[in-house]
This record gives C-alpha cells, structure tokens and sequence, in this order.
C-alpha cells in the first residue's frame, strides 16, 4: 500500500544558490544536508508536511544528476512513493509487466532521517 | 507557513491510457475525475497520503497543458504547495522580489473535493 509522497528530488547546479528560496522565502525548515558519496550528490532535505523535498547538488561529472542538468536543465528529478512493504510492492510491478530500473531494494540518502529505500521503475510507465 | 505538498500535477495525453498504472498497478484511490473548462483540462484526482496526484489530459490545444506535452513530453508539471493564508504568502513572494505570474489567487480544480486555489510563481525562483 503506498501511504504516502515521501520525498520529491530536485536537481539543482548549487545548494548554496538554491537552498535560500526554500529556507527563506518559502520558510521550509532544513531537516540537514547530507553528502551521498555512492551516488555522488550532495543533498539537502526541506520538510514539506509529511513529504520531503530533496534538492540534488551533483559532486562530480559522473553523477547521474549532472548528466539530467546537462540533458534537461535544473529542476524536478523523481517523486518517491513511501510504501509498506517494498519487496512485495516490486514483486508487484513485475507480475504487472513493469520493467525495473533495479531488482533489489537499494539504500539511498535521508538513512539517518527515517529509513528510505528507493527502487526505481522506468519512467514511461508512469504516463 | 507552508502545512503539505498539496497536490503533484501530472501532464498525460490520455487520461483512458495513463489511469491504469495508477490505479491498478500503484492501487492509488481514485478521488474523482473533472473537467475544467477554463483550463481546458480534464482531471484525474489520486490520493497518496496528504497529497493528490493530478493526473492533466488536455481537451483543447489551446490548453497549456497541451503546449507543455508538445514542448516537454508528458511528465510532471507542476508541484502545488498547500499553505495557510494565500495571500499573505503571495504578499510574502513579492517583498521578496519573486515575479508572480498572477498576482491573485485563482481557483483551480478540486474545488468540490476540498478548497484548492493556485497562484504561480515563475518556475526559475524554484531553482
């Protein structure tokens, strides 16, 4: 069952020139900034009720957010659905027909916050 | 002060094609279908936690939706914050030097499904 948005990914150039809209204008409270060396992004968590917004600095080159800027331009990268259960919700998606980005449930930033693990399925299914 | 993600808005051509990943395959609740005709929208409500996802079918190709999927491929569109006092918090965007594409709040769609009014700002202050 999903129960609910758990975080919304934004890829941004800068965290430094992006965050003061959200923390100031927006007046979000920063949850903390987190260094993902696997993924090689820089993160920033905002809260937004019970959904997080996650601005994305990419660290290197090899990022798979840089590639995005690069091809999209800066701005909304993923919606993450927060479930109960992921392995069965995977299950699910296959029996379905959808094709997975990945098999296995994968550790991805925000582990001190909460405990989030995102699978990813392939955009065109979504639309 | 900023209390939820309100809704997510989703650009699809077809609301008959893209509505059975919703709501068979995620198994999201089905809050309604409406049309907007000053929008020239039709509009698919899901509920995921506190938040809505939109699902915008363009019934027009006037409609900006129309214009978005042409100019961008279907994907998300949009991402609806809910606050308490709308106005104070346009008043809020201007002080702040935000350039709003409407300076006045406007109703939108899922007005029979609770109380939704939209004001944008310009996409750059985002990022």
């Amino acid at each position: 069952m999903i129960k609910k948005v758990d975080h919304i990914g934004i890829a941004v150039k800068s965290l430094e020139h992006a965050l003061p809209f959200y923390t100031d204008v927006l007046k979000l409270p920063l949850l903390g900034i987190e260094e993902v060396e696997s993924e090689n992004v820089k993160v920033a968590f905002l809260k937004a009720g019970e959904t997080k917004l996650e601005l994305l600095e990419p660290t290197s080159e090899e990022s798979a957010i840089a590639r995005y800027i690069e091809k999209r331009g800066e701005g909304i990268h993923h919606v993450a659905l927060g479930v109960e259960s992921i392995q069965d919700r995977i299950n699910d998606m296959k029996e379905n027909g959808i094709k997975m980005i990945q098999d296995v449930p994968k550790k991805g930033a925000g582990g001190g916050t909460g405990s989030i693990h995102a699978s990813k399925i392939n955009r065109k299914h979504f639309i």
